[in-house]
């Protein structure tokens, strides 16, 4: 499963990229090393990933323990049985329904060596780095020196900040862009449908007295001009969930907009030029695949608003927690690192690719159901034209009677995101195609069949 | 360093605790493992672990880097140079401002083999664990284990929710415990003095419709028959700055109390009883010392509460890093395993009775300075009667005219946090005793001087 580290790779690290790898200039040149304190936690870890599961599921360290034994495998959906090996075809129900990004799993698996890290029990206790802030600033740096590899965002100059995931940074910047005092009135959120529910759901929950959710970006399109109040319209791009480069609709010197660029990486959409908004979020789940870290960043253009984001971040968590940052440090690193920064992303579009191709293959022979296109066009990153290779299909059920059509897919076993979650008509749904090849693989089998089924299909 | 990992000491984690430890059963009996992808990461924790700080500072996977050579020394305050070898004799000011509990980071050095933790590329990237949520199972049994063992608090029956810091769960608990509809007025948010700024600050600065801060709870203690208003009274037991072990003043059917128990283990304070409130507050900040891990809890009595709780975390940062869990869980497993448990006690409550003697001996000379009594008491954990040793000297000017005390400490080198920083008054002054030994001895030092040069001083 694991690449071995040779000598020979471990020089081309140290040319490339410097920061874990300058160890190696106090590392002894052989292989004669032995591990001391460390041994237990390198032990452990290696006998935890050599627990096979049939390659449908995996252990963790912290997985559940049975019998006093080792971890239990957690086995993909439709996978059972103590190695994940049973088909579980009866119960099996296609999950397309969240974001999660385990598509970029295997990745990881191959590059074992240069993305593992350890933490020793000492790491970092402080509230705060050396410099007393918060953020990593050999982190910030890695950021800043992939968004410049990529080609997908202008930091230079700018600031960035941390939070628990781009979803805490929503939040920030909506505090940070409203208005600081009672006399003016609460700003208006907007988005466009469809969008991501958490722009109006977590706008909603917090309540505050500063904002308020005011619907669809369409309803204020002519009527900003009420120099009184401040709108902040959210910008998905590209938008989940139907993969569109999406721009701010609304402008005037009241208007400001959070750029949330979450899918902005060669992985889902091609990258005509660096993005260069005054607010702009990312997040490593879509990049790296670690939903599970949390670890969001915004670049913000003015200092102003940097600060009351800044301050939102340190009077809610007090910062992203310090292992997480190591461990972002390390995954970027490996990033930058392999294939001289090519290989995370050729890995993420070819699977992506794949995966697209194959459902339209599917979807073009039905009448019944349909998908949202999207043009070829040039990426700056990879040089070249390329076809398209979305996170999400957004389906759309064609027939006027299927007005629900998630229900319609769940009827032949297929779990989506309906429509109106997106605040847009329950004749669209969202399947998400970042998850695990067992998930897509389930669930082009249950398309194929459910197309198969549908009169009038075009191979019928 | 650290202590290396002796068959017979594996051989008692097996019997003792057993969900690391069980990975004991599938790893080679004999010492004849040889790392394979996990190499690099060993190697590169143990070559920085062994960069020489001359015990004054230390060095981290995710130091600076200075010359392409390895991560910098990291210095205690008041200490420079390459290797933190100078002590910085005539810019160097006592810096007691902080809750930072590095005075556990020797703890940690010593048990490496049993606190490091070794992450791999594809640990947990998913957003949920396998029950669906963003809660390690597997911890949240750490931590009532814990409980128990400790006797500080009753988990049984309760429910248990993480959040980032307990910062974000104040936070949490105050949403959770506000009326839920527009129709009742906002909760009245209250303290008493003197207390930890954020009840306030972070109340105020969300400025929810739900809440308001309504100021000192002595204000309140004959005013919350009015059915209509919910108050939520903070209560912090031991308190924060004084040590006192505090209980709710408010009580009603429309009151509610958070318990903010932070400080409530045996490094601090004696444990009389499990505490068993209805929201109470915990942090592995003051319990292993890792502040910079971002990892709080909340142990819930009612459902409806801990669903409102869990509401919020889920909204705002969609749980704790997988990566923290996974280290606290390691660091618990440590605290479990050594001495049976009881070493971390032993060394904290040692280390922290021992700088309150000897801040008490050098006070007790001082007739301008007074620091707060604390009786001792009897220990259900220690079984045994044990003297004060809290996490902060709550000092006061006693003259008059020292009515800005933290100014009259600063002239003399010392820098705390003032009085008024904790609604009390600025005759007192905040020195956290909880940082590295170098900033207690550096801060004794200061202190000693102060007191020999004060006319009147019993030993002048």
């Amino acid at each position: 499963m694991a690449k071995m580290l040779s000598s020979k790779s471990f020089g081309t690290f140290i040319l490339a990229f410097s920061i874990f790898t300058s160890l190696a200039l106090i590392l002894p040149a052989t292989g004669e090393w032995e591990p001391s304190w460390s041994r237990r936690a390198a032990e452990e870890a290696e006998a935890v990933a050599a627990i096979p599961c049939s390659g449908h599921g995996r252990a963790f360290l912290d997985g559940l323990v049975l019998d006093e034994k080792q971890p239990v495998c957690e086995c993909n959906p439709c996978y059972g049985g103590p190695r994940c090996s049973e088909f579980l075809r009866d119960s099996c129900v296609a999950n397309a329904v969240s974001g999660d990004p385990i598509f970029l799993e295997p990745y990881w698996m191959k590059h074992a060596a240069s993305s593992a890290v350890l933490v020793s029990g000492w790491h970092r206790m402080s509230y705060i780095y050396t410099d007393g802030s918060y953020i990593s600033e050999v982190l910030e740096k890695h950021i800043r020196k992939l968004h410049a590899h990529v080609g997908n965002a202008v930091t230079d100059g700018r600031y960035i900040i941390f939070g628990a995931g781009s979803i805490q940074l929503l939040n920030a910047a909506v505090h940070a862009l409203s208005p600081n005092t009672s006399s003016e009135p609460p700003a208006k959120v907007v988005a466009s449908a469809p969008y991501y529910a958490p722009y109006r759901t977590q706008t909603e929950f917090f309540n505050a007295v500063d904002y308020k959710f005011a619907g669809d970006t369409s309803l204020w399109k002519n009527n900003t001009s009420d120099n009184a109040t401040t709108f902040i319209e959210f910008v998905t791009s590209p938008n989940n969930p139907d993969g569109k480069l999406n721009k701010a609709i609304l402008h005037g010197p009241n208007v400001k907009a959070i750029y949330d660029h979450a899918y902005y990486w060669p992985h889902f959409t091609a990258i005509p030029a660096p993005a260069d908004e005054d607010v702009m979020l990312f997040t490593i789940s879509k990049l790296t695949g670690h939903a599970g870290s949390r670890l969001g960043w915004a670049v913000i253009k003015d200092e102003a608003v940097y600060q009351r984001m800044l301050e939102y971040i340190d009077v809610s968590i007090m910062g992203v927690p310090r292992e997480t940052q190591l461990r972002a440090l390390k995954l970027l690193n490996s990033v930058l690192e392999e294939g001289e920064g090519r290989e995370i992303f050729k890995f993420a579009y070819k699977t992506m690719r794949n995966r697209w191709e194959r459902l339209n293959n599917t979807l073009s022979l039905s009448k019944r159901f349909s998908v949202q296109k999207i043009a070829p066009q040039f990426c700056s990153f990879f040089q070249k034209v390329r076809g398209p290779s979305p996170a999400y299909a957004w389906v759309k059920c064609e027939r006027q009677e299927d007005k629900d059509c998630y229900s319609v897919l769940k009827a032949a076993n297929i779990d989506g995101r309906a429509g109106s979650v997106f605040s847009a008509d329950d004749h669209y749904v969202r399947l998400s195609l970042i998850k695990s090849q067992d998930d897509f693989e389930i669930l082009l089998d249950k398309i194929t069949k459910l197309v198969a089924e549908e009169k009038g299909a075009r191979y019928m």
